[in-house]
């Protein structure tokens, strides 16, 4: 992987942040967040303006140009990736590092008195905004709107914004219906006095109108907003989507309708001018609820007293409960993914000791495998297949420069998953196809015991995920290790693979309560740079607990794991390993064993039955 | 403890929240929030305005009353006693809890139409009124300062304002002079470009200048502010404090000296009008450092533009990280701390079962085996002397009407301490003096494996200490119990027993990370309403840790025990713990007994000392 040559693309934006026909004054600082319109995570091709600039591709990451400096700040999934892909015009800012500057800090630091810091009013989100212009404002600098993206006059092969075809879910999918989920919203809005909602984030107007699309590979997701009131509902939308017959009867478009749930079709780039008529239109008493992540151009539209906003949305606190139908699709999904590795793992084992398996045809075949499945869409994120130091990177991608050949001397780390139209899936197998040394097994022992911890974890209800975090890395802590990511993330429902409002993570974010029906992962890992990474994943169900004394009726919660994959067990020191450690890894497999194993039955895949089987064997045990 | 009748105070208030004597519109609410103009948590007589008020006198609480209610937030910790100190007129609003109101959404809730809410501005931290003025605006209501305090105008019989003599603390005490501190404050301003630096918290005025008071009981501080600029110290100091020849001497008041060192007396209620005058003087760069919690009227005092306010202020930072001195003398008074403990239990195990112990007599006889010691002053904190269902009084401090006497049948909770000249302490420890039930014996043993969870956690440097209260609940949470407070707290050096930044709780606050030196408590517990109550309280010392892999040279820490006092083994369900449990037990005894053990024989407390030698033996293990 060489490093992207960017010395004449920073020229080229250093001169349109002093072009009078870009700006209304030049700016000494131009800030290209990571995210879209939308604060999406995974953007679409023409969204990837930092990319474009900077080469580093990870999923997070916020770059800053100054006449003088390039600095980009991301964190420790990405530390090794984006050295390897931005040239010496960058400096790289390790985000959680003790002695890593913030960006308000270094802007301060380095720019001269009165400057003004440019950034795209529609990318970065109000919270941000308010938060980097009062520290900037405070050191005699000012956050200014430009409302020209100064990347897309500098990006001359800029590619179209994607436009694909929806696919719309009946309620055997989704389990409510968009006119349910629409009343609910609008009980919402009535109980906190709100009188309009305003919906950015492109998965939430997925989940409500139980519609998805493609428009961002990996989520299924499509270029949309809504603004719901209580007898109105506008989709802002562009193409022809709206002309295909599935969706115009999902939507009633063309039906008689109670009015409330007539829904008028708006042309996608129309939002800001109609939530400025929307701002306009208010009465003294009314509300507009938005999230405080939503663009600093849209909540501007809206003036600052009628303004209500939150962290999270009422959408996304809902969609993160799944519902029955949700659940049971997870499920299945799960145990079709399950399906689909033991094909892999059972190919490896045969193949790899040939020497001609490499990081991306076993990512290929992975694929491959899943695809095989009924109701596959597509993957649910660029799928890491990474070997030996490869896998150090945590969000590593093979690309055929680094493209690493599998062998039976070192660690193989499977991260991959996919969207079935009945569930997401996200699942880490860390494998050895030879003899692991005693150091290796050593700490993926102590990952298992932390994956463990969590998973086995009982804790009262109201309880948030980040009070877990700890307990995945006290066995890697009491022997000096540790790993620099969270220990899990939400994840949707035939949606995005990483969603709020809840998470297990170090970070102190504003994350909600643990609820039943919530789903997130369980992915604790270790990473020697250089050498190898181990990660464990499952995505794992909250469940109630039954416990001895019942927390005085106010009830608990525990994790039931969808994944139903093995946990390579010659990687395991059973030693280190505690009696009740043991029997949940009995037990797992034992379920991985009878519920996959039924499927690969039905399906005929026998070799990868033998497979199972043989992998799903209890532990030995030394004493 | 019968309830304090409020009715005709309350009629009172509500008269003078319309009086225009005291305020310049009637207001419809009035916020009575529990501290005192340094946000102590601790007060003076003349500053329980809540208690007054209310009748409620736990450590924490906040009383709004409106002209239709009474209503009273407090924590886990005071639930019951809030409940019993408060008639009729008052609503409990138990925060933590899920249903309950914050005291913004239920003022909105219960508020007539545009009204003003008033609060004194002296006793309001800035950053609380900043929430809940922003609160209440977006609600069409107005937060108003009131300059009178009316609680003060319908308090007849308040008690004067203390101003007691002060105490100087040589180098040996606390291993830097007051110059040198000062001197490195002045080199964090310049950091930060600051000139000026507003000190409110009065434990940071006593430790920065080495004095020491008593105008508040338990904790020896003194009413007084300071203001430090790159050349100038003003003292804001009452009474003939300053006419002291040891206070003057220590503070070299007659000497000559630098002048950036010389010493503006000022008298304490000038701070105001001094400000406001350093607030007019400043030069457009010019920046104010003052704690985000210090009052909204010493905050207003300084244009906006010029404040630099952060949670915790270096001298907050400098006085948590203890020095080899500090560190020193901390060691010291556990150890005669623990002797008069280990006099206290011997003395309790011959005299209960006379049944002529009551918690008063118990609490009585504990301080005064402390104060035999060396250098005693005072208690650090009301006694907590509680048997049987008085236990699950978390802050329960016994009183005549609720005396209940010790006996055989019953757990016996002491949670006590004290302020020596060279450290201040606090110990829980739960005693049985029959022979406690199954149940008490589970219960005990979870609280200890908690206790034994954090005591010897690793981690590595940088973590907060928040990540570990988790460790403290587990085995807890495994069986469906829990306790309703935070796990621990951080303590003074011969300072307040609570003290920031750092403290290991579930609440999410901006704890700074725990460092090498710093001191918390480590307190889980376990209480059964109507019960009895258990907790076992070590005061802890942040020390480097030795692990095998070392986090890569980031290095780890973990906690050595300053508290040395026998936890009773026969509460102990020896079957709960792991073997590196019982080591863990085993071992802390054994240095209980050497160490305690030498001081008692020095003291020639031969009872005592087998008493503790009996107490120490190690486990019997059933295995």
């Amino acid at each position: 992987m060489s490093p992207k040559i960017t010395t004449e693309l920073l020229k080229q934006l250093r001169q349109v942040m002093k072009s009078p026909k870009y700006v209304q004054e030049p700016v000494q600082a131009y800030i290209v967040p990571s995210g879209d319109a939308h604060q999406s995570e995974y953007i679409a091709p023409c969204d990837c303006r930092r990319a474009f600039i900077s080469g580093f591709d990870g999923s997070a990451g916020t770059a800053i140009v100054t006449d003088q400096h390039a600095a980009m700040w991301t964190d420790g999934r990405y530390f090794l990736q984006a050295a390897h892909q931005m040239d010496n015009n960058w400096t790289l800012m390790k985000m959680g590092l003790k002695d890593t500057p913030t960006q308000e800090d270094w802007l301060v630091s380095v720019l001269p008195e009165g400057s003004k810091v440019g950034v795209d009013p529609f990318i970065i989100p109000a919270d941000q905004w308010k938060r980097m212009s009062k520290a900037l404002r405070s050191a005699g600098h000012d956050l200014v709107p430009v409302k020209e993206n100064l990347i897309d006059t500098i990006w001359t092969d800029c590619p179209q914004r994607p436009c694909k075809p929806l696919i719309t879910l009946d309620l055997s999918y989704t389990g409510v219906s968009w006119k349910d989920k629409i009343a609910a919203l609008r009980s919402k809005m009535a109980e906190r006095k709100v009188v309009w909602f305003v919906i950015t984030a492109l998965d939430e107007v997925a989940w409500l109108f139980n519609l998805r699309g493609s428009d961002v590979e990996y989520n299924p997701v499509f270029f949309a907003y809504a603004v719901i009131g209580m007898n109105t509902i506008r989709l802002f939308i562009d193409g022809d989507r709206m002309m295909d017959p599935a969706v115009r009867e999902h939507l009633q478009l063309d039906s008689t309708l109670e009015p409330e749930f007539k829904i008028q079709v708006v042309p996608y780039g129309s939002v800001l001018s109609e939530l400025q008529a929307v701002g306009a239109g208010l009465s003294p008493k009314d509300k507009v609820w938005l999230s405080d992540k939503a663009s600093y151009a849209l909540t501007e539209a809206i003036p600052k007293a009628y303004r209500y906003l939150t962290p999270y949305t009422p959408i996304c606190i809902a969609k993160a409960v799944k519902n029955a139908s949700e659940t049971e699709g997870m499920r299945r999904a799960h145990i079709k993914d399950a399906v689909a590795l033991c094909e892999v793992f059972h190919w490896l084992e045969k193949e790899v000791p040939k020497g001609t398996v490499t990081e991306i045809i076993a990512a290929d075949k992975a694929e491959e495998f899943r695809s095989q499945q009924k109701d596959f869409v597509e993957l649910s994120f660029a799928t890491i297949s990474s070997t030996g130091p490869n896998g150090a990177i945590i969000h590593y991608k093979p690309v055929p420069e680094t493209n690493r050949t599998l062998s039976v001397n070192e660690i193989y780390l499977l991260d991959s998953g996919a969207q079935y139209k009945d569930g997401t899936t996200d699942v880490t197998r860390t494998m050895h196809f030879g003899t692991p040394s005693a150091y290796e097994k050593e700490c993926f022992t102590y990952v298992l015991k932390g994956h463990i911890a969590v998973s086995a974890a009982i804790f009262p209800n109201g309880t948030k995920g980040h009070l877990l975090d700890s307990f995945a890395r006290s066995a890697l802590w009491d022997c000096g290790l540790d790993y620099l990511h969270g220990t899990g993330h939400g994840v949707g429902s035939f949606l995005n693979v990483h969603e709020g409002p809840c998470g297990i993570s170090y970070k102190t974010f504003a994350d909600e309560p643990l609820e039943a029906g919530m789903i997130v992962s369980d992915e604790p890992g270790y990473y020697e740079d250089g050498s190898f990474g181990i990660r464990i994943e499952n995505v794992v169900l909250v469940i109630p607990a039954e416990t001895k004394y019942n927390f005085k009726n106010r009830g608990s919660l525990t994790f039931e794991p969808l994944t139903l994959v093995p946990i390579q067990t010659k990687m395991i020191d059973v030693n280190l390993l505690t009696q009740k450690e043991c029997n949940w890894v009995d037990d797992y497999h034992q379920k991985c064993r009878e519920v996959v194993g039924a499927e690969l039955e039905r399906q005929g895949r026998h070799e990868a039955l033998q497979w199972l089987i043989r992998e799903t064997e209890p532990l030995l045990r030394t004493q």
